[in-house]
């Protein structure tokens, strides 16, 4: 018997992940190379297509039939238009018709979305958000992505550029954020955030205790590097994680209300260090949200990882998920 | 020949409405009654079951059918179980089945939803929202209602609460919220919001020569003195508005990162004040919003008035608006 497949990349800041995916949802044929960022544009490109072209052979190889393309990319993206207007990964990108590319040079059909929306859509096929109607997913990376789910498909407001979860304003007078504003929850929750949580400590010696952890760099303070601190006792990593929690908690407050909706997926690297943040972000919850609310709030772990966005590009094209 | 109609009412902390929807969408028989919020859950109820049966009356004696009744009613609303939780102008209200009262005392259907749901269904019919598949409507008022049209139905999110636009946050360490959090967007946009504003003046002169107006007393503060002020050529009065519209600007970037919607429709009171804010709030979202989004954004004045909210629960039966 042969199974059908769906090609599924997910571009990030310094991997590129591509797999193929059954129609049952197994994730088959994984790869991950370099993103090679800073290589440009067309090099960037010419990769990714390299890469689907070695899986798709490796698919037919053993009779499997390919029915699609699905393409997860980092930015500010046009699922209908199929172009990515600019990604912060990726300085040079500007207006790039993504979907003209790719519809050239391969003969499947082909779908284009944001990162972070794949992998709300793989969360819902496969992970933590199997069965529910509705849930709001934050990514956390180096920025922080988010996804919602509603009535069961990815919500995408006018233009497809509804989720932009890690731009919701937390303080109006707050750090300035590469989207323009200020405040924005991602320079709180996110690899970036904690930097600057770490940064702008208020105890200056334990700052700098907690930097010498990380050869003095702010820049070399990784989730991974502080949860491990905090596993370890050290009350300052474990004071970052609050705080981020307590951010995190904030937003997720003007999620509820603006959405109304009640079950959050948390996902990525810093979702790792759970123990350490989620008690700090269900306190504020708590007290931010009517009582009617806060008492049917759940907040889950993803579950497939750095998969998420591969199984979500599967997704797309699974009866239940086609818009 | 016999027009069908639905009765509409539309709650409120000072005024109850009531009118009757003809299937065109024209209102017909509109009365204005005092709510009678202090007078305990028992006497408004049947003030508003006294008004339905009024209309009802008026309409059956003109030959008119009466297909519905639609309620619309403050605070936090279950649209499916037709229970309102709690409402901030309604202090003895507690877990109300408005629904089975009304059900029980009335031959018709019964449709119950939050008043600022019904209003955003107003202007989506029959208002500045005709012909658009998706807008956030903003309708001002004591505090900040909100309603969010998403392909061109009231988007509800799990259980009917989304949309409380007035509780995105925007200084995490504002001022307390009666919603338990602080500084949501409601404590600067609103007539609850602009009294605020007024006496937190910085400059304590400026801030005694404008309550002056309003016999030194900030509850005495209202949208409309305040605009007539600024008509005038008050600078204190203008400082307030093109304050509240910064932070207009501020809730709605964040609404628009959110949920992707690049319509935004203003109703209410304070929204006669348009020319005093609407720069303010449009540079805010200007630069706190992607480009790719911001040159999108389009920001309406509300055409209904005060009848939004009843011409909005006649949509409740309209063929178009079936949930």
């Amino acid at each position: 018997m042969s199974y059908q497949y769906i090609i599924s990349v997910d571009l990030g800041g310094t991997n590129l992940r591509v797999g193929a995916v059954r129609e049952d949802g197994l994730l088959e044929e994984k790869e991950k190379h370099p993103s090679a960022a800073k290589s440009g544009c067309d090099v960037v490109l010419n990769n990714v297509l390299q890469a689907i072209q070695d899986v798709a052979k490796k698919i037919e190889m053993k009779h499997g039939v390919i029915r699609g393309v699905a393409l997860g990319f980092p930015g500010i993206v046009d699922p209908q238009k199929g172009i990515v207007y600019k990604s912060p990964h990726f300085p040079d990108w500007a207006d790039l018709d993504i979907f003209s590319y790719f519809k050239t040079a391969l003969p499947w059909p082909i779908v284009v979305d944001n990162d972070a929306h794949m992998a709300a859509r793989g969360e819902a096929w496969k992970g933590a958000g199997r069965g529910l109607r509705n849930f709001v997913m934050l990514t956390f990376g180096t920025g922080l992505g988010g996804g919602v789910i509603a009535d069961g498909k990815i919500f995408h407001g006018d233009r497809g550029f509804a989720g932009e979860l890690g731009h919701v304003c937390i303080e109006s007078q707050g750090p300035l954020c590469a989207c323009g504003s200020h405040g924005c929850l991602e320079m709180y929750v996110s690899t970036h955030g904690i930097r600057r949580l770490v940064e702008t400590m208020d105890d200056a010696e334990a700052r700098l205790k907690l930097l010498d952890s990380f050869s003095g760099n702010p820049e070399r303070v990784t989730p991974k590097g502080l949860h491990e601190l905090a596993l370890d006792g050290d009350i300052s990593a474990n004071v970052i994680f609050k705080r981020m929690g307590y951010y995190l908690g904030i937003g997720m407050a003007s999620l509820v209300n603006t959405l109304g909706i009640e079950t959050f997926i948390l996902g990525g690297g810093i979702s790792e260090a759970w123990d350490f943040f989620v008690e700090a972000a269900k306190k504020e919850l708590r007290e931010r949200t009517y009582q009617e609310t806060a008492n049917h709030i759940e907040i889950k772990k993803a579950v497939l990882g750095d998969d998420a966005g591969l199984v979500g590009g599967g997704a797309c094209f699974h009866p239940q998920e086609k818009e």
